[in-house]
């Protein structure tokens, strides 16, 4: 299993995603204040990753703290969670991880707990959210591989796989389940400009499974889709607001428009965790604007000319309308998402 | 003017495209051979200015030849016109402009020319190609130049600019006149993923001529068109079926289903030796394969893992019913394009 981020006595271990795929190194971050920076610079991405390194990240806090008491640590783990928080605005689970941290620490200052105690539970719970993610990526990969055809070509954006979680994947965890089910999947993986996470994570994880993979430039997709090689769209998700609407990587929305257009499903998988029912739609999720030098530059070459204007938007909002089905590891949901999501919900 | 292509007694200078834009540097071809490599390897590229070129080209040949008088050039001919018809299948005006030789040749073999007229009159040939292209571009811009807005933002792919032709640009040419007749357009240039055309090109040339710009990676337009910022779209072509399909850098479709889906007007402009009224439907335009390291590497650095998979055409053909109006320079043709684009042919 690719080692996307793991626990250890000195601190959290990060496959450095930065180098991926010509150096497969590893970064060891032992203070909060290095996993923040971590996500920052991007060594670890992908939502559902992000918010287990952020719960990882409020553990290491709790863990080196001097603090005499769980009451005198109290500020310093609203310093911890601010400091975690401010990291990237769009992906939710990074609050949800930090919002379920907050939570058990309430409930342990109201029981009394120790500093040594609340040190044990957090990082428990860390933990626990590392293995429900692998769980809920293999309850999503059950749902969704049914509903990938049986043979033929399926697109991917961005990196939603292992990488991007703490193992298996969410888009790429439905094209791997439905390959154990012996689905003949040839994925066509949008290199993702500018951080190229298709090209360079896509391609190395499905590599390393021995799933047939072909890196295309962005602007590829449409043509593709038109030759008759596309047979369906499944990308991860940053933050899916009440109505379905879905923030994603950039590009995102490009595609789901090409595949409403060739009329090829496109899906959405993503946990629970990403979903944000406080959000009504697309148009109230922040949009992180990236440095410009990720455009411009490549591997320390310059490719756009001096002073000319640069847009870098990560993410864009692809409307529910366009999305076939949200597939979550609590079943794969229909439109109208309000109505499916609202449900799903409460009854789970 | 931008120097995209000079006559000089030496041979034909280009500005090295693939250098562009840090470094603004000269190749001199001496040779038709050498003319035939700078069209492969991209240092001149844009379907006028190939055309163009391959017309210098089969002049250098004319004027290098050893051959004793025009008959026993003939032979020779026929191998200097194959080889740089080989270069590039896609564009139409390579064709166009060693057909336009040809049909000189044979007129000057008919009236027992000798081979020094013919060289002058194959040289003279290519110097009215070169002269008629930027009146055509300068016929283009004012045709197109009515249809852009009095404000806004207008995306363009690749680069259908001064470099792409012998001077002032088709789709360039069109955004340059909107400019000076007062129009206040903000050009998004999408970077043009493999080659980037658009990061490297066309934000170095619309910077000279200080017309505001801001380079976007290719997967941003949908985002940037939902956000209202895209007024138009105008591209240059390749080659345009007698039904109006238009083959044009890969992407331009992808471009042009966005722009439908939201309301955004789709100019294609190209002079009219890029429309190919022998071929009936964009199905049947020749599709150009370009080498795989286009994709996989930047500046000498690899992108993605070694084996996979890589797509690389370098077009792509977007039907008729996507086009608001193919600007040439005999005027701004409307759909019905098999009507339209024949009357234009018969009547000019």
């Amino acid at each position: 299993m690719i080692p996307t981020l793991t626990w250890t006595p000195e601190g959290v271990r990060f496959i450095d995603q930065t180098r991926l795929p010509l150096e497969e190194s590893y970064v060891l971050a032992t203070t909060y204040d290095e996993v923040a920076d971590v996500i920052v610079t991007m060594v670890v991405r992908g939502a559902p990753a992000i918010g287990v390194s952020a719960a990882y990240g409020v553990a290491l806090g709790a863990i080196r703290s001097k603090a005499e008491s769980a009451e005198r640590f109290a500020p310093e783990f609203e310093k911890i969670c601010a400091r975690l928080a401010g990291t990237r605005p769009t992906a939710v689970n990074l609050f949800w991880a930090i919002d379920r941290m907050k939570a058990l620490f309430a409930k342990l200052l109201a029981a009394n707990a120790t500093l040594v105690q609340v040190q044990e539970k957090i990082l428990a719970e860390a933990n626990a959210m590392y293995d429900e993610d692998i769980a809920a990526c293999k309850a999503m990969g059950a749902f969704g591989a049914e509903l990938l055809p049986d043979e033929g070509g399926v697109l991917t954006h961005c990196n939603a796989g292992a990488l991007a979680t703490c193992g298996y994947g969410t888009a790429l965890g439905v094209i791997r389940a439905a390959v154990e089910r012996g689905k003949r999947i040839h994925v066509y993986a949008d290199e993702t400009r500018p951080f190229l996470q298709g090209a360079r994570l896509t391609a190395w994880e499905l590599m390393a499974d021995g799933i047939p993979t072909t890196v295309i430039c962005d602007n590829m997709a449409a043509s593709l889709m038109r030759q008759g090689k596309i047979q369906a769209v499944v990308v991860g998700a940053d933050r899916i607001a009440a109505n379905g609407d879905t923030a994603n990587k950039i590009g995102t929305y490009n595609v789901a428009i090409l595949a409403r257009e060739h009329g090829i499903p496109f899906y959405v998988a993503a946990p629970w965790s990403t979903i944000d029912l406080a959000t009504a739609t697309g148009d109230a999720i922040p949009i992180e604007e990236r440095p410009a030098r990720e455009v411009t530059h490549h591997a320390g070459t310059q490719l756009t000319p001096n002073g000319v204007g640069i847009c870098n938007p990560a993410f864009d909002v692809t409307p529910a309308k366009y999305i076939a089905s949200i597939i979550t590891e609590r079943g794969a949901l229909r439109a109208p998402y309000t109505e499916s999501l609202k449900e799903m919900e409460m009854v789970s």
